[in-house]
């Protein structure tokens, strides 16, 4: 098996070009969808692939796609990910994949290889969400879940009076590819881990077989606000206790499912006085697991608690849910090339899960899909403070380029 | 024995004249501890202590006191309670115990009645705290906990530039006399139950024998903000579950403790995020009996959890003591002669505790003392619903009447 390397130096020089397109204190980047920073790093990357010879083209939901030539006219073996931000967030999320992608080109390049299937670079845009609502929006528009229209409408969370459409516009991405003609043979993500596990476990390489599905439920307890010196126990109907009942219960449903991740992040009382019984509350809970039925389950036992501690303490109870994702199984075949390609280079690894959302979990639906994460220094992500090392970035790219050849090859 | 009864349209009258000044939508009175509106209230009463012949006298803490001569020159029979109220508060709350006791010097006078002992009706300064802390300033004062330099140092809560001894002196009640010269035989002090207690059980006199101790406990805990979908369930240092396990069994403590009343009513999660552990927590407890005892023994159980619950999650803990104010035991025979004068007037009565803490506390410091409560509409208070009936704002009235009667004759 031929074993390829990326050039370390360019990949670095490049990461680190990129990073200065909205950089912001702490080595982190502020490089909102759309933006006039998002603008300045995609029309650098457009010059980029155009000097590495890639045929650069642009959809109505401004995803940016550069071709490179195979044999066959088979469809593209694609790869890549996005170069949007979350507001003060790190360098490595999503331009990694992007820029490893281009590194991918550029080696096959200087080896001079042609590969017999056509490959692909992707910049999906906004796959953040943190200006525009949903995230992950180039590759739900690119599977046809949603059409491209009504993503235009999406307002800029913080000015209402500013759409999407007019932003991709003035920042001239707005292309005339349909998204929905996007349709490659593979996909294949290279990402960072954005959670502590291989560096927990000292692995270079994490195999991504699969993404956990997510469910988001709200609770709204209403109760009676008291005194909290002059009302007798038994009169009580504190939506407080309510919700930080839910709470703990919701962080105990692990122990019942054990691939069972829950959270309670967000809780409110009202009037949150420190001798006042809370007449009003809130409590969320973000329940996840690779496996579909853990989350019905969790969700039911939650639901059914819920309603059961609002009525021990007569209050009313109103539930929300306000987002369900599936689990998302990758290609068995896809991961397999990741793994052999990480095994071939002498990279530590191990078959993992994805903890957060991707673009491969659309791409998923729309052909054999896969990740490849590195690790992310103490699992911190959408904060400045995000770091992978430059070992790892390599590492990454590597296995990226070597997956990429081997599936373009035969 | 004799029994008197008060004159029910003054004493209306004047509940509702007193209740226009500072008056808000809804009923309520919005009339701050020495500001514009308590001004106001004090010169109004100030004018009717003259005019029913009492000889008006202002310490330098601002408590107003109305003489009435009696056949010796005893120490006083004081009874009353204070003007100020919380923002957006009730019309009754403070203002009843001050305007019944202007009707029983009143209707003493009406009956040309001279008692053995004098009286003296005491207006307290600032007995709410909701503008200058702390709460119940001009008995704690009159005690002699601490010194009235002390006290006119606070600062307005909402403009630190404004200093309590301006204020006083701005509106005119900054007297000379030494508050704690102020030592009457007895105290009693009618007030509203601002609990449920007496509407829910139909009666229409509360006895008060006691007071709750209160003791407030604030949690800080601090663990480790991360990824809701990318950290595993055993890397968690989840500061959030800290609190809302704390909250939970805050609130469990009353079935071990039948006298405890519990309340975990402020809680805040760092960042407060659907998506995110929480990495930074805040709970408190409220904790109140009449039995110190039970209050420590609440306490220990309480911190002794916290520290379990924090050490589980790999979460550091402070624990901050807010306040510790021991029970009160009021006087037998004051409670006695408030009971006999509620049975002799043929009114449904009830020893009971205040769940409420009330200028009589501290003076049960200084001499016998003992409170009379009357219902309190939906057991609401500090809102402008709060509502007592005419009927029992009367039946309060008489009981104070008669009791100062029988206490002063003797």
């Amino acid at each position: 098996m031929m074993i390829l390397r990326v050039n370390e130096n360019r990949l670095h020089q490049r990461m680190k070009e990129m990073s200065k397109i909205g950089a912001v204190d702490g080595g982190g980047v502020h490089r909102l969808a759309l933006s006039e920073e998002d603008k300045t790093a995609r029309d650098l990357l457009r010059t980029w692939m155009k000097e590495a010879g890639l045929d650069v083209k642009v959809d109505k939901i401004g995803n940016m796609y550069g071709y490179r030539s195979g044999k066959t006219d088979n469809a593209p073996i694609a790869f890549g990910s996005h170069l949007d931000s979350v507001g003060y967030g790190g360098r490595f999320d999503g331009a990694l994949g992007v820029m490893a992608a281009l590194e991918a080109m550029e080696s096959l390049n200087d080896k001079g290889i042609e590969t017999e299937i056509p490959l692909c670079l992707v910049n999906f845009t906004n796959e953040e969400g943190a200006r525009f609502a949903p995230d992950m929006m180039g590759s739900i528009i690119v599977k046809g879940t949603s059409p491209v229209e009504t993503a235009w409408e999406a307002k800029d969370l913080k000015d209402p009076e500013v759409k999407l459409k007019d932003e991709l516009e003035k920042i001239g991405y707005l292309g005339d590819l349909d998204p929905t003609s996007f349709r490659p043979s593979t996909f294949v993500e290279l990402h960072i881990e954005q959670g502590p596990v291989l560096e927990k476990e000292g692995l270079q390489i994490g195999v991504v077989e699969n993404v956990q599905g997510i469910n988001w439920i709200e609770f709204n307890i209403k109760g009676q606000s008291n005194h909290a010196g002059t009302t007798p126990m038994d009169l009580r109907q504190d939506a407080g206790q309510v919700a930080s009942r839910i709470a703990t219960y919701c962080r105990d449903l692990v122990n019942e499912y054990s691939s069972l991740r829950a959270t309670a992040g967000l809780i409110e009382y009202h009037p949150n006085l420190i001798n006042v019984v809370a007449g009003r509350s809130r409590i969320t809970a973000d329940l996840r697991s690779p496996d579909k039925h853990v989350i019905m389950g969790a969700e039911n036992a939650l639901i059914h608690f819920a309603q059961e501690a609002a009525m021990l303490e007569e209050c009313t109870l109103e539930t929300n849910n306000l987002t369900l994702v599936d689990p998302v199984h990758f290609d068995f075949k896809v991961v397999g090339a990741i793994e052999e390609s990480a095994n071939a280079l002498d990279y530590t690894n191990k078959r993992m899960m994805s903890g957060a959302g991707h673009d491969a979990q659309l791409m998923a639906g729309v052909c054999p899909a896969a990740m490849i994460f590195i690790p992310s220094k103490n699992g911190i992500s959408h904060s400045v403070e995000e770091y992978s090392s430059d070992e790892d970035v390599v590492a990454g790219a590597n296995v990226l380029l070597n997956t990429v050849l081997k599936l373009a090859r035969k």
